[in-house]
C-alpha cells in the first residue's frame, strides 16, 4: 500500500510529466506553417531547405546570425508596380494638387500633357520628364513636410484597379517570407530603385522593415537653421538612383555586406543578385515573375515598367530561383485571402 | 499534529519560497554595475536616470524599442584621435609603402614632405592635401582590397605614444555604455567623419556595432564586372562628408530617423547633437570633454583636431551633459584596467 506521502509525489510527478507532454506537443506539432500563401512545391520547398540549412548549427552551411542579410527589391518583388509605379502616381496626384499655383504648367512638358490626362504623353520624355515631375512636386520642402505629405497620400489614394489603398497592394507571400526570415535571425533589407523617403513612412507598418533597413534612391538633403531649429531640406538635385549596377553600390553604403539572399523581380535587380551569387558559402537569389493576369499581371521581356530579360535568361542558366507567381502563390494580396 | 501529507506540502512550500528568495535576491542585488569605467557622481548618474526613465513601461517619457536610437561620433568621442586621426597614420603609412612605385612623389606635394618625414608639412595644404593623400592611397582598388589593408594594418600598426594598436585606443567607459544601451533595447549607430569603409573592418568586434550601423564619409564606388566576376572599385572622387552639417544628413539618409541620444566631442558634431535636441520627447544630448593630459589629451577651444569650441558654449547654454574625461573616467583605455 502506498503512504500518503507518496500519493502526493506521485500526483506531482504526474502533473510535471503532464507539463512536459503539453509542451512538447505545443512545440512540435502545432507550430503553423510559415508560410501559408506559398502552394506546395519545389518553390516553397526550395525556400525551407535553404532557410533549414543555413540555420542548423553543425551544419557546414551553417550562417552565423549577424551575416544572414536578406535583400528584397519593392516594386513588382514586394508590392504590385503595374500599371505604374505607385511613387509614381503620388507625384502625379501631386501635380494635380500643385498646379493652381503653377499656371505655367499648361504650357509646359511634361506638366500640360498631364493635366490633359494624357499621363502616357506626359511619360514619353522618359527619365528626365520623371525626374522634373519629382523635382517639382517633392522637393523645396523639408523632410517633415515630406514624410506628412506620403502619409498623407497613403491614407486616401487607392489603386486604380483594385480600388485598395497602395499599402494594401503588397504581396502576402513575400510579406510571410520576410517574417519567416526574421524569426530566422535573418536581418530583411529593402533595395529599390524609388525613393528611399517615399517609401519609409509605411515600411514598418507594412513590411515589418525599419526605416534604417531601407536602401533607395534619393535627392540631395541639406541642414539649415529655420528660425533657431534644424530642418533638412529636401533640394531639386539627383543624388544617387539605387537600380541596376546601383544596387550593389547602396547595398554596399547602407548595409557594408554582402546578403545571402536576394529576391527581385526585373533587370533591374540583376546586378543585386549578381553580387549575391558572387560571395562564398550558401547563396540564394530569386527572381518573382509575373505570370497571373488574371489575379495581378503578366509581364517580362516586352515590359516597360519591371523588364525581365536578361535576368531571366541569367536566372536559367544559373539555376537561381524563378517563382511563377500564377502557380506558385495561393494568395497575392492581403485583400484575396478569405 | 501534521499528517505526512502535511508535511510534503510543506516542504515543497518552503522550497518553492527558497527558490523566489534567491531569484529576487539574483536580480536585485548581485546585479553588476554596468558603467564601472565611470565614477560615481552627477555624470553617471544623468545617463542612468536617463536609461532609466525611457525604458520604465508606463513612464511620461518611455520610448518605444525601435525609436531608441543612439548615435555616436568616433574619433575623439569613441576613441583617441591625437596626436592625429588614425586614418591620416593609416594614409601615411600607405604612402610610405607605395613610395617605390611612385618617384614622382619625391617631388610632388604632400608626398615629399611626408617621405622626408616632415608630416606638419605635408598636412599645410589643409582638405586638399589630405584628400590628394587618401586618393593616392586609398582608391583604385577594390572594396575588398582595401578590406583587406585596414585588416592588416589594424594588426601590425602601432600609437605612437602608447605603442598599442589603434583598436585598443577606444574608451573603456564608452564600450560600456553602448553595450548598456543595446542591453537596454538601444540600437547604436556610428556617426563619423571618418571613412566608412576604414571603420567597418572592425566596428562589431571592438564596439559591437555591425556594418550596417556605421555612417561615415565615403567616396564613389562603381560596380564594375571583371573577368565574369562582380566587384566595387573605389573611384578618387568624394561622395560624401559625413561632419559638421553633414552628419544629420548622413543620420537621415541611413537610419532614416531621429536619435533621442547624441554623443559627440567636436565641434564637428554640434549639428548632429541639435539635430537630436530638436525631437520631441526625452533626449540627452553629450560631449567629451578632453581634460586629462595625463591619462589622454587634454584640449577644447584651439585645437587642430577635434576642437570644441562653440560646441562647448552651446553645451552649457542649453544643459547638454559634458562629461569631464578626467573627472568622470577611472578607466580610459581598456589597457589602463588592473
Amino acid at each position: 500500500m502506498r503512504s500518503p506521502v507518496d500519493v502526493a509525489r506521485l500526483r506531482w510527478m504526474h502533473f510535471i510529466a503532464l507539463c512536459m507532454l503539453l509542451l512538447s506537443a505545443g512545440c512540435a506539432s502545432v507550430r503553423p506553417d510559415p508560410l501559408p500563401s506559398w502552394n506546395e512545391g519545389s518553390t516553397k520547398q526550395s525556400i525551407l531547405s535553404f532557410v533549414a540549412k543555413v540555420t542548423t548549427p553543425g551544419s557546414p552551411d551553417f550562417v552565423p546570425v549577424p551575416e544572414r542579410i536578406a535583400t528584397f527589391d519593392n516594386d513588382g518583388t514586394l508590392w504590385a508596380e503595374q500599371p505604374l509605379y505607385s511613387q509614381l502616381f503620388f507625384v502625379l496626384d501631386r501635380v494635380k494638387t500643385l498646379a493652381p499655383l503653377h499656371p505655367e504648367w499648361k504650357t509646359t512638358e511634361p506638366f500640360a500633357s498631364l493635366l490633359k490626362g494624357d499621363v502616357k504623353g506626359a511619360l514619353a520624355g522618359g527619365d528626365k520628364a520623371v525626374l522634373a515631375l519629382i523635382a517639382a512636386t517633392s522637393t523645396g520642402m523639408t523632410t517633415a513636410e515630406f514624410d506628412a505629405m506620403v502619409n498623407d497620400w497613403m491614407a486616401k489614394a487607392k489603386h486604380p484597379r483594385f480600388n485598395q489603398p497602395y499599402t494594401s497592394m503588397v504581396y502576402q507571400p513575400m510579406v510571410e517570407l520576410m517574417s519567416y526570415l526574421r524569426a530566422n535571425g535573418f536581418k530583411t533589407f529593402i533595395v529599390s530603385g524609388g525613393g528611399i523617403e517615399f517609401m519609409r513612412p509605411w515600411t514598418e507598418k507594412v513590411y515589418g522593415i525599419p526605416p534604417e533597413q531601407v536602401v533607395g534612391s534619393s535627392g540631395k538633403i541639406q541642414f539649415e537653421m529655420r528660425d533657431g531649429k534644424p530642418v533638412l531640406v529636401r533640394l531639386p538635385a539627383l543624388d544617387f538612383i539605387d537600380d541596376g549596377p546601383g544596387k550593389p553600390v547602396g547595398i554596399n553604403l547602407h548595409i557594408g555586406r554582402r546578403p545571402i539572399l536576394a529576391f527581385g523581380n526585373s533587370d533591374g535587380d540583376l546586378q543585386m543578385l549578381q553580387w549575391t551569387a558572387a560571395g562564398n558559402g550558401p547563396r540564394f537569389m530569386a527572381f518573382v515573375h509575373h505570370t497571373d493576369a488574371v489575379r495581378e499581371w503578366a509581364y517580362d521581356r516586352d515590359s516597360s515598367i519591371g523588364k525581365l530579360d536578361k535576368g531571366l535568361d541569367e536566372a536559367k542558366a544559373r539555376g537561381w530561383l524563378i517563382v511563377d507567381m500564377k502557380q506558385d502563390w495561393g494568395v497575392i494580396f492581403p485583400f484575396d485571402k478569405k
